[in-house]
């Protein structure tokens, strides 16, 4: 059971590490928004939905082409990223504008570390 | 239309190019194989297949975020990487292992490039 509590401040406290990132959904496995903050106002259960299903297909990647399980996926757009951590129960996804290039090292090192909570 | 003959001269130039890329598959939007060389046996059209859902849901999400469209998707495993480049005609995907964490900048700008021939 994910503690949803210590997830919403953990994200929160992430949103202060690094200030480049617009935005920050939690959602389980199966597209489910758990917690979402955006700057600007979007739909977070389509942004979800999708991000778990790119989630489920890098892993069965990673099985097809026998490297182990997914560790990120970071897509980038022609203005921003979207990073992507999925563990067995949530799907965290943050993102990012042009000007986040810098920080996707350091947004994806935090993600995988709070979706290890 | 895509010409297969130079797309294939071009991946072959990138293997060279990117010594750590462990194998390159070309396929059409729907994930159909045009061309695949990989180090080890691999199963190219299951590869293709996954690939060719994540640009699709990469691409709906660049427009969900309002972050305009797909330039690439990065697929971080625990043993490599694979990196996805996606056009209206073809996705272009390149494997790597853990070593080429430092080609994939490389990786990434040669399968651009050669997605817009």
């Amino acid at each position: 059971m994910v503690d949803k509590k210590k997830l919403e401040q953990k994200l929160a406290e992430l949103m202060d590490i690094v200030p480049e990132c617009e935005g920050l959904i939690a959602a389980d496995s199966s597209g489910k928004v758990l917690i979402g903050q955006t700057l600007t106002e979007m739909d977070h259960g389509k942004i979800a939905k999708a991000c778990a299903a790119i989630i489920k297909d890098s892993n069965t990647l990673g099985k097809d082409i026998d490297k182990g399980g997914l560790k990120t996926t970071t897509i980038e757009l022609e203005k921003g990223f979207a990073v992507l951590v999925g563990s067995d129960r949530t799907v965290l996804i943050g993102l990012a504008g042009s000007d986040g290039r810098s920080s996707l090292a350091l947004l994806k090192r935090n993600l995988m570390s709070i979706s290890n909570l």
